[in-house]
């Protein structure tokens, strides 16, 4: 089978590769229907995450259920499921508390890699959730966002607490980002100010609910945010960068007692105690539990009330991959898609 | 009047002053009653904090209302109070929040020092609440823990959604912490280990609530909480330190989607980003918001359900204040208390 490698920064190569079997008895093999080249993707792309071994790529997945250990019940062969990103027994207390993504027992989702004709999924049953027949192929994009960038942007607005009476602020204008301004919309917020100097993402941002744009970064931000704010700053505060500063920026603009979710992947980010004891806000962020979501998101995905496969502005096939990589690196296109 | 100034770190003095006086028509002035030395007061004194000038020190105090401003409406002449450290209007978005610790309008409620035998407090209104009538004696001591240290335990606890099921977990064992523990145990917390090595400190945690206690510290702290709680960590951690070190271990004994309540200042504090990203805690932290909890904190006080002034193990008079820093600088007194 073909699946994409990474031998270094700026080498993605799409390669003949052996198939993925099932090692465990909880495992499942899916054909990968649709991937997608991940904001993190970047990492190790732009050389910022060391690559010491050439590695599979891929972590954002739908898929055909193809093989499933004997001790998988949950899904069957034939099924077209959605995957987190990170794979779960789904049943030890950190998942029932909704914790999927830091499960007792968990590990990494794709470890064959998404960007892949095939690919094994490990704890199967509480990892994969099948939709109700095989989906419209138009609603596949969208499915696949479910399996990461959605998820992790509705974890975010959940953990910032967005909801009725509040005024969301989102940092960061990548796919996780906009997806945070559409689930905050979902959530019910009524303020929705998207961080943003990009003309084609403020675009999307409006189109997923954001009600304002803020162009300005850092202290400039924050001040702005504070003016719109009548000077307390936003109630709900979404960091979808993972930098120092985008963390700063999204802690500030919280008003006291307020409520930050952050899901960027922290990078060199060392946060000064002062500035978090006198910001005195909740903060709540990591790897997103997406499983929690997953359910919910299939449902409003299928009955069409949401449609945030709107983030893919590139499909590429398999073979190219690399292009999907290089043009979200030129920040060219806001998410790049990969039909097998 | 006399009141303690201090001049640099370990030369804190009882000196003449002149009176306070009400400056603002929102402005009250205090008869000191008690007041006491905070752990707070601990970093100027060991020189952590720099002194540029001789500065009133206290910030905990109650007393009797001796002067009122023009617009002061809601406690009167005469009139037994407990205030916060900090004053707030009690009336903007963010004190109706219950974050009055950071009232828009706020400022420190003890410009002129608590150790004092007369302070001014500003937005009296906000900040001080009357007991019913003059309080028994007896009461004064946990009155005035109510203050600051009983209030920021209490916040602590909630921060760290201390409650009925939970296991807490309790890093520090000074005042702040014990009374943390005192906290957990009157929101109903099923376990409350409290991380000591003092064996004095361990008697008062037990009597407080505590139904266990770890010795251990930094990672072998973090494993043995993770070990008494089946691997997975404790729902609610509170922190009362405010070192890298404290925070640290507060994180890593918290399970994922648990929470962590910080009220140890920070001293030299930088928390990287993925430790804090890979924990997955609820964090909230900061100067406690203790008029949130000042009404319900003094109905328990004197219905005698609690009685945080144990405390205390030192009471000196306002002349020898320099011992009551002395001794719990040297850790031979865990609270001194200050009668005028």
């Amino acid at each position: 089978m073909r699946g994409a490698i990474i031998h270094g920064p700026g080498d993605v190569r799409v390669e003949d590769r052996e198939e993925p079997q099932i090692e465990k008895p909880t495992d499942a093999v899916l054909q990968v229907s649709a991937a997608c080249v991940c904001g993190s993707d970047m990492w190790p792309w732009r050389g910022i995450d060391e690559t010491k071994d050439p590695s599979p790529m891929g972590h954002e997945y739908v898929g055909v259920v193809e093989q499933i250990g004997a001790e998988v019940t949950n899904v069957k062969v034939g099924d077209f499921v959605v995957g987190s990103f990170m794979a779960s027994d789904n049943t030890c207390e950190i998942c029932q508390d909704g914790y999927q993504s830091r499960c007792l027992h968990g590990e990494f989702a794709c470890p064959t890699g998404a960007q892949s004709e095939l690919m094994r999924v490990p704890l199967a049953d509480g990892t994969l959730v099948a939709t109700p027949g095989q989906p419209d192929d138009d609603l596949i994009p969208s499915l696949l966002t479910a399996s990461d960038v959605l998820g992790t942007g509705w974890f975010a607005a959940v953990a910032a607490e967005a909801g009725p009476g509040k005024t969301v602020a989102v940092v960061g204008d990548g796919a996780v980002g906009l997806l945070g301004i559409l689930a905050a919309k979902q959530l019910g917020a009524e303020r929705i100010i998207a961080m943003s100097r990009h003309e084609s993402r403020q675009k999307l941002a409006r189109e997923f609910g954001a009600t304002d744009i803020v162009e300005e970064r850092g202290d400039d931000g924050v001040a702005r945010i504070k003016e719109m704010t009548g000077g307390y700053g936003a109630h709900s505060v979404i960091e979808a960068v993972g930098t120092q500063e985008s963390m700063l920026q999204a802690i500030h603009s919280t008003r006291p007692g307020g409520h930050v979710g952050f899901v960027g992947v922290a990078h060199d980010v060392a946060l000064p105690g002062d500035a978090l004891f006198g910001a005195e806000v909740h903060l709540l962020g990591g790897p997103a539990p997406v499983r929690r979501f997953l359910p919910e998101l299939i449902d409003l995905i299928l009955k069409r009330e949401i449609n945030p496969g709107k983030v893919f502005d590139l499909e590429v096939p398999l073979e190219e991959i690399a292009e999907g990589y290089k043009a979200m690196d030129e920040r060219r296109a806001i998410k790049a898609l990969v039909r097998m």
